[in-house]
This record gives structure tokens, C-alpha cells and sequence, in this order.
């Protein structure tokens, strides 16, 4: 059974007020349609077609990867019109599977149940019991508790409008019957549109089964037309993806304030405090504990390492039992070695620091490779731009560097090598010995304090 | 119809536990009375006058633009004596409306809807349907829905206590009729209080309707007694005030983490993250993104600018396609023209930044003028105060100022100029060279490094 | 009436995923376990006997200060079973109360009332009212409604299950009687365990009548199975410690984003906003403010003093009218004195700021003694360590420290001492005169800015 899927992502997302497609929108950093295509591969799909519309060139542009083929519904005439225009698409296909590119969070296990039941009868819809079904199809079904109908909302009696159960649009269906329902579908509606839905009516009027099963969480067919919908579908994927994470193994000290924006591999007995962010990929090993109010991207953080509150961390990777923070920066191409410490007002970028190297206070260290047990003192600064080209700094094993030095790059210190405090090295140092640039310290005979000026 | 409004604010707000007035604790930033003013401005009120008692010079005092009458309430004799101290104020007014300092979320809307349904009648009721009346006085209607009086919990029935449509304590009468109602309220109840509520007997005993409408919203109608109730309202008001901006067009990544404390002026496509507080008068321009547990107050950012993680900004204004941040301190008058960069730890004060200029790390830069197309290096610092007096300094247009350099006010950095690390400039510097202090680099014969003391 | 109480805490935790033991698992910073032996020394037991099992030892080493008498249950054969163990050490008290080692919100008021009602017959149990019942073991009352038994799940009619009053396990016995339950209780079950729920059984059928009671709130009796169950229980704890903070006189900005893992004396009108982490002993005098995303922990915050945006405080005491932060961090024994100044991007450790004191913008401030009125600018770094020993740096009263200055301990800079920007100060300072080091303000003739080079 080759399994297409067609999804419609075509709406124009009108109250979004946005100049990016609705699709585009992020639920976890990723465009909503982003997520119904990895929802379409992890089921299995042969082909998967995406209909676009308003700003299709920008949605494929960015889901150029995404392995999906495109087709333009150019005028939007209903969602039954924008399936058919996939359906050339999908011609070898033997069944056809309809999502939507605002409906984000379906699961492949839902869809997969949803395949299974429908197996048999060559056509399946998800249907969901909500709260408030108001403006919704109605779920009509027989006293055997067939589906046999659905009612638009402004079609259906009082006692048709009580009915909790609706459509949620996501139907599967025997391609070469799809083919024949959609052809028969027609317009004549106030809206003057072409309506999937007519699908269902059609399959009964044949004596068609129409299976069905319901979604795990009612989150799973919510679809997203504006920005406050839009929040809540990202707060449940992040409280899943907290439960999740506490179910493996990791502490969560506050599930509610957790933002996971990619793939978080967390080993058992990680503990994230309150309100971290994680973007990209982020490997955190057994033990590792990450204070408050921290931020990580694309990172891999050693076994037991501390990050202290306030912490940035991007493109890095820090060893075991490391120290970093609070209010460290590590950026892009760093390369910490265990026992590593980094504190606070610490500035870290392209430098690798090896084991056991300390920089615990105030410094910039940039296109540096530092050694191990080097201890970079408080106001030390790399300086690696000379305002036209990079150049790189090298400390050796060993080295202690007094504090409120420039270390004017290329110069190398020699292992061992100590600096004296406040100094400007701009050429190599000697192995274990002082170097320093130091003017004598004088006291000016009968200087005074400067007074206020008045106010002028 | 002229409209007066009475706010009563003499309540002591002993739960609050406070030196505080009750009625001058914030919601929003603004205080709870302050709240309530602005729904009188808002209604048209042509005069307003708030009723004060407990710490009220002091809640005069705070309050003393808001352009209300101030009547003081000496003895704490219930509302109805508040209302009657007020009424000399009014006099040559048609209407009265009655609000209370302690009720801060009522809103025009629900006031307008009052004032319309009272228009015939004389008299109107806000009433409100709460799941736990328990304590209320409950509306009693008659089988047509006319209000036909209130009934206090002390003195309701069973069958009265089950009533949920409760009394909110808002109401407008004519201003003739009130006088004769509240000359006739008397204290003969255990408190030995004149209660505002016996209008409605009066006016039904009399046989005048008494209109009645319901809030929008519960939190509309809902007093502060103690911090609990306070943070309740807090909650509420950011609640909407997200709502409010995600429907404008602007993403929220965390609609429960959003705290405005002023006005926030925001295009559509403006992101903003977790956390983040808004203080004052602040002003977001399309796709400019916030990034988490930033606080701006009183600032502007530019189109398409990003404020990166963890930043403080105050008083300041950024041009468009800047970066500012992580850990970046932006304090009053800063003016950051388009495509300037502030990094991490530096802190800018009272300075301009031409365009495309960079501060990238670590440094200050207080009362400076810099010119376009700047580089300033790691660990700059502007001596912009020598114990007595600021002085300015002056960063002419393509200078590079190398790292650790303190630039010692007032001095002028010439056009083009390149400053060597490690300098402290004390004297204007001429263009297109380089400038520098250094003392030679020196490495000493023989030195050995300290030895660790024994512990004493 | 001598009371023992007995925690079993031998459940192996395998939910937890966790090499730590679960009633070592910490709500609020601290072990569950720890949470259950406190309420046990709040009612006055006289004696505890805590029986554990897996990671017996973590558990010991880490409560051994806990004053508990300690049980191996080297088998899990059943509670019954781990009850019988611990019955010899407390063969001398006259009432034995059972708790539970994951159990941990139990409340002293709670077991009180327990206690009370189980006085005079012997025989209490603590039962509760949950909205799911199922998988607890059901409440049978007769029609007088006496407690007449406990049907677990899987003996439970239909009518049965749908009790929603369910045993939570913690009960208080007659010693003596209990002797004789725990001899009676047998292992003819499923899963071959001895079931202390059995005794119930037993009593009843001796016609002990069965006291009982119900806690206060639910989640005192929850229990923690695995990492979203300990989060759950984190957030009630946390929303109960800030509802009473609240209720005492401090605002909360949002008490959902407030934590305590410790103990917060906070005086009346203290306002802490969103986001804060309080850890060990804090105390915030009255009219303190602590700003958003800040940690404190183990330290004392003056009247008044401002705390601004994140700053991170630990082991320091801070005194009256002082201002911290945005940005600031201070370190252990620091000790700041009323009117003190710490500004962005600073860091202070073990040092004394006297009256008055500033140190604005990007400092290290390490072991040193700072008199009153003193200035300590931007980029200052004390010089604390050479590589092994540490030093003291004493600035005294009145003295200016020039921006850039790097003062290397051991030094002393006389009372009204200034210090010239860019310096490094390695031996003691007169008293009010200018000391410096500064090399000559050279311009280079001839030279021209570095090109960049062609990429390789």
C-alpha cells in the first residue's frame, strides 16, 4: 500500500497579521508545515504534496529540503479544489492522506491508528470530541454508531448542534475513489467553494464505510489562525516535551518554564532549573546541572558540569566537571576541557581551553588555544582583530596570565610563563618566566583634586 | 447629561499589610486608584472626585496630576457616608457613577453598557454571576428579571444564598434622586454603618426600575483586599494585555511570562521571548526580536533589530538592523543609530553610536559622541568622571580603539584613528594614526614564581 | 502518650530513572525524605525510626544529622512487613505514627488533627476525597458512617470503585495493639507481600473502632513516583510559600514564577518581582526590592536597598539604601555597608564596601577592605591572587581609583588617595595625592591600518 500524502498549506493566515506565511510560523523554533511533513515521514509516506498559495515562493524556499513536491493552488476555491490539484501528483499512489500545514502537532500515532482503522473500508476520518463544537462539522452517526454524515454548523438542527464530535478535516481515503468523490464535488454553497467534506456524504450515499478513530490529545487537530492559537499550541508541545524529559530521567524544576527549540539528548540526572531556553542540538550527560535563566545552542555540556544562572552557550562543547558561569558567554567553536572553569562577565569565542584552565572573571578570549592549567586572570583581553584580520593567541601549558592584560594577537606564551598584571604582550613570551610591560609608579608632588564646576 | 463619578478610596487595606495605601499598590505598574481614574477619563466623566481616608495625603500626593476632586472621609462610617461627602462635589451634575479604588480593572466598555441600560430608568446595577457568592449580597429578581433588591448573606434564606448574580457595588443613579436616597440611609445594623447598597431598597420601595448590566469579564469587578487578590488582578491584566498583543501581530513565545508595566507600542512581526518585562514607554518596530529575560523601559528599537538574551535597556533608542546583546546595559539617553552592534557586558550611557559602529565586548561608554563606522575593542572604558565632574568623550567616524584602553575625558579621538591596546589616552589623538601609551615589554632574569604559604 | 513514628523509605524509586534514591530527590532544595522528618519533629515525635532499603546508605550519610533511629528492610517484602522491622525501636512508645519517606507535603497541622481524633480509640487513619480514585485502596462506612474497612482496587464491586474516599497509608495505632496486628498480618496475596494496610481489616474485625481524618490539601498526601509527580509537588509547595509571603506583606510580581529553597524572612512592603530564586537563609528588609531573574541565596538585603535585574547574591550581607545590579554579582563573605553603590558587570568577593561606596561598571573586587566613600572605576581589577597565595588589597576611606587600574594585593591606597586611570598599583599609595603608572602618549609617524588579508 503506497501511502501519499497531500497537505494544504494554501491559507492566506489573514489574522496572523503577518508578512510571513502562516506556515512559516514557529511552534518550537520550526515552521508549522515543518512539522506536519516530519509527522508525513515518520509514517512512512512514498510522496508527500504540499499545496501552496500566498507566499508560496518564501514556504518553499524555506522547506527547500523537505523533500516534498510542490503544487500552487492559485485561487483558493475550498479545500476540496486544493486537493484536486494535488491528485495528479499522487496518481500512483494507493491511498491519499490529507493533512494541513497549520495543524502542526498531529502524531504519527494517531495517524497511524488512523490508517489501520480505515485499512479495511478505503476511507477514514479523524474525528475529536470537544468542549465548544460550535462552528464545527458534527460527527453524525447511526444508532450502530457508524459515521454516517457530517453537519455543517450552520446546516444542523439544535439537537445536531449538541453533538460534541466533529470533523477535524484529516481523512484518508483509496486514492482512485478519491479520485471519483472529488470529481463529483461541487460549488454550490454561499461561499462558492469546492469542500472536502463532501467526501464523506458521497462515500455514504454509496454505502461506504467510513471508519474513524480519535486523536490522542485534543492539541494534536488544532490548527493555528492567529497568534494567541499559535502560544498555545507552543506551550502544550513544550509541556509535553518537559514531561517527556522528566519521565526519562532529567529534573525540570519548573515544567511550565522550559523552551525546548530542537533535540535536547539529556542523560539521566541532568537538572535544568527554572526558565532555560534550548535551541538546535543540545547533549547534556548524566549529572550535568543547568542554573536559571540560561540559554543554549547547538552545545554539549560534560558529565556533572555545572552552568551557573545566567549563562549563554552557543556552538560550544564543555567538558566533564566543568564550572561555567553565572553570566559566562561561550560562543560558537569553543572546545572546554574538563575542570574547566569559566565565571562570570566571561567572554569566550573560537578559543579552546584545556583541562583544568580557569578564566574566572571579566575577560574576552577570542581565536585563542589556551593549554591546560593556565589561569587567565580577571580583565584579561585577547586582542585578535586588528581591525582588518583575525590572528590567534596561544597560551601554553601552565601559563598564568596577570590580570588587566592584552595579549595582542599573534603572540604565543610560553608554557609556564607568567604575565604581570595590566600589561600589553604583543610579542612572545618565554617559558616559565615574568614578562610584563609595566611605566613606574610615581606619586605628582602637590596635585589637587579636581572641585564640581558649577552648574553652568 | 453631565456625568460625575465618586470613587471611594478611604478603605485602611489592613490585609495588605502595608505603609501603603491600599488604593496606591500597583497593578501593571500604575496604582490600583490610578486604574480607576482612567476609566473615569475614559467614560467622559466631567468631573471626578475620589474619596480618601487612610494615608490619604500621601495618596494625594501620588496622584495629585490626576485632575480629580479629593474629599476626605475623617470617620470610616461605611460607603454610603463616603458617597454623601462627596455629593457637594457633584451637585451640578446630572449623573453620579460610584467606583472604588480597590476594584482597578472595571472597564469603559462595561461602564458605557451601565450607563446606557441606566439611561431610562435613573438607576442601574453592575451585578455580576460568581461561582462562590458566599459573602456577597445577592441580587433578587422578580419573575420578570426586574432587580427588585439585595439581599445581604447575614439576612438571605437558603434558597437566596443559592442565588450566584451578586451586587458588584457599582452604580449610577440621577444625581437629584441619589441625594434624596442617601439622606435616608440610616445605620441600624450591627456595624453601625451607612450602607450605599440601601439605595436600591429605597428606589425599589419607590418603585423605580432598576436597570442592571453585567461586567465583560469577573476580574473587571474584583476588589484587592490583601497581595493574594493584588498578584490575582497582576496576572489578569498581563494575561489580556498578551492577548492583546498577539492579535495586533506580534508573537509571544510565552504569553504567561509577559509583564507590561506602561505602554507598549509594538508593529506586527515583532517577536518576543520569555520573560521579558516591558517598563514605561516602549516602542518595537516590525521584526524587531526580543530576546529572553530582557527589560526595556522607556526605550525604542528599530526595525528588524535583535535584543539578544538577558539584556537591560532604559531610556535608550536603537536604529534599525542593530544586534544588541546577551548581557548588553543600554542606560538613559543612549541613541544607537541603524546596524551598530552592542555585545556582551558593556555597559552605554548618555552616548551616541553612529551607524554600523561595534562595541562588541566588555566595556563602558558613558557620555561619548561616536561617530559611524567605530570599532571599539574588549575593555574599553570612557574616564568620563574624575571624582568631581563628567566630561565627554569624542570618537570621530572609522576610529578602532584597541582593547583595554581607557580613554580619559575630555579628548577627542581623531577621524580614522587607530588607538593601540592597552592605552590610556589622556590627550587628543590625530586622525588616520596610530596612537598609543606602552611601556616596553620586559622579561625578568631569574624570577621564580610564588610558592603557596602554608595556612597560618 | 509517648509518640514514635515510623517513615518507610526503602521504595526503590525505578519511575525516578535516578541514581540517587528517591527520598533523596529534593521539593524546595530539599531531600523528600527531610520534608517527612521535620513534620515528624514539628508534632513532638519523641522518637523516629526511618526503615530503608535501596541506597541505604546515600540515605544515612546524607540525613545523618536528621536525630532518626535507622532501619535496614534488607527485603521489600510489603509495608506491613517494613513496619514489623522498626516495631523494636519503638517498643517503649505508647502511639506509633506511620509516614512515608515520599510522601513529603504532609502537614504538622494535618498529623495534629489525626492525633486528635485517633486519641481515644486507638486506631486513626488519614484518608482523602480524590477525583480519581482508581488504583487506591477504597474507605468503607457503614451507615453511621464508621470506617468498617479498606477494599483495594482489585476486590472492589462497581459500586466500590466508585468511592472516591481513598486510604493514603499514613495511620497512628496503639503500640501495644499494633504488636498484635502486625504478628497477624499474612502474605496470602498476589504479590506475597505483607500489606500494613491489613490492619484495618484486623481491628475492625475486633471491633476497634477506626478513627479518621482528611488532610488539609491534597497534595499533602500525594506521593512521588517519578520526575512530573516531584515537579508537581515542587509547584504546590512553591505556590503555598508564596501565597503566605504574600498574605505577610510582600508583593509577589508572579507567584507562579517565584522560588524558595530555604528560608525567606522578608519584612512587610518588600516587593520582589518576577522570576527570583531564593535559595538557603535570605532576609529582605522591609521596603527591599529585588528585581526580575535575580538568585539569592544564604544573604541579608538592607531596608530600601534595590536589587536591580539579574544579579546574583550568595554569602553576602548588604545594608540599607544600597543599589545592586542590573548585572551585579556578589560572592561570599562580601559585605556591603548602607548607601553602597554595585553596578553592572561587577563582581564581589570576600570584600568589604564601607558607607557610601561605588563601584559602578565592570570590576573584580576580590578580598579586599574598601573604607567609605570610596570610587572605584570602570575596569578596576584587584590583583588578589599570584598564582598561589591570595592578598589583601585595602582601599581606605575616600580614595578614587581611576578606571583600568589594576591594584596588586598585598597594597594599601591612602584615605583620599586617587589612582590615574591605566594603572597598576603594586606598592602602597599616599594619602591624598595622585599616584599612577602611565607610559607617554605616543603618535606613531608613518603608519597605516593593517589590510585584510586575502582569504587562504
Amino acid at each position: 500500500m503506497r501511502l501519499g500524502v497531500v497537505i494544504l498549506a494554501a491559507g492566506l493566515g489573514k489574522r496572523m497579521r503577518s508578512a510571513l506565511p502562516k506556515v512559516l510560523h514557529p511552534v518550537a523554533g520550526k515552521p508549522l508545515l515543518a512539522h506536519v511533513l516530519s509527522a508525513a515521514e515518520m509514517i512512512g509516506a512514498e510522496r508527500v504534496v504540499t499545496v501552496y498559495g500566498h507566499g508560496g515562493d518564501q514556504v518553499r524556499t524555506v522547506l527547500a529540503d523537505a523533500g516534498c513536491l510542490w503544487v500552487e493552488q492559485a485561487e483558493q476555491l475550498g479545500t476540496g479544489h486544493a486537493v484536486l490539484q494535488a491528485m495528479p501528483q499522487v496518481a500512483d499512489m494507493d491511498r491519499v492522506l490529507i493533512l494541513y500545514g497549520d495543524v502542526p502537532l498531529i502524531s504519527a500515532e494517531t495517524l497511524n491508528r488512523l490508517l489501520g482503522v480505515a485499512a479495511d473500508t478505503g476511507l477514514g476520518i479523524l474525528t475529536a470530541d470537544v468542549p465548544e463544537p460550535s462552528g464545527y462539522g458534527r460527527i453524525q452517526r447511526d444508532s450502530c454508531g457508524r459515521v454516517v454524515g457530517i453537519v455543517e454548523e450552520k446546516d444542523a438542527t439544535p439537537d445536531q448542534r449538541a453533538i460534541t464530535e466533529i470533523n477535524t478535516g484529516i481523512l484518508v481515503a483509496d486514492r482512485a475513489r478519491l479520485d471519483g468523490w472529488l470529481a463529483r464535488i461541487d460549488n454550490n454553497n454561499v461561499q462558492g467553494e469546492y469542500y472536502l467534506t463532501d467526501v464523506i456524504a458521497l462515500a455514504a450515499a454509496q454505502g461506504v464505510p467510513v471508519a474513524s478513530t480519535r486523536p490522542g490529545r485534543l492539541a494534536e487537530v488544532a490548527g493555528v489562525n492567529d497568534r494567541v492559537q499559535l502560544a498555545a499550541l507552543e506551550r502544550d508541545y513544550q509541556r509535553r516535551a518537559a514531561e517527556d524529559l522528566m519521565r526519562s530521567g532529567v529534573t525540570l524544576a519548573d515544567p511550565s518554564r522550559f523552551d525546548l527549540r530542537g533535540v535536547l539528548h539529556a542523560d539521566p540526572d541532568v537538572v535544568i532549573d527554572i526558565n532555560c531556553v534550548f535551541e538546535g542540538a543540545v547533549r547534556l550527560s548524566t549529572g550535568a546541572r543547568i542554573g536559571p535563566n540560561c540559554f543554549l545552542k547547538d552545545c554539549s555540556i560534560g558529565r556533572d558540569t555545572q552552568v551557573l544562572a545566567n549563562s549563554v552557550i552557543e556552538g560550544a562543547s564543555v567538558g566533564a566537571d566543568a564550572r561555567i558561569g553565572p553570566f559566562a558567554r561561550l560562543r560558537p567553536d569553543s572546545r572546554l576541557a574538563d575542570h574547566t572553569h569559566v565565571g562570570n562577565f566571561v567572554e569566550i569565542k573560537k578559543t579552546s581551553l584545556g583541562t583544568g584552565s580557569k578564566a574566572n572573571h571579566l575577560a574576552y578570549l577570542g581565536d585563542a588555544e589556551i593549554g591546560a592549567g593556565v589561569n587567565v586572570g580577571a580583565g584579561t583581553i585577547t586582542c585578535n582583530y586588528d581591525g582588518a584580520n583575525k590572528s590567534i593567541t596561544r597560551i601554553e601549558d601552565g601559563a598564568f596570565i596577570g590580570s588587566n592584560t592584552a595579549l595582542v594577537a599573534p603572540v604565543r606564551i610560553g608554557t609556564g610563563a607568567t604575565i604581570g598584571a595590566g600589561s600589553v604582550i604583543a610579542r612572545d613570551t618565554p617559558a616559565d618566566q615574568l614578562t610584563l610591560t609595566r611605566a613606574p609608579q610615581r606619586t605628582i608632588p602637590g596635585w589637587t583634586r579636581p572641585r564640581k564646576r558649577p552648574a553652568s
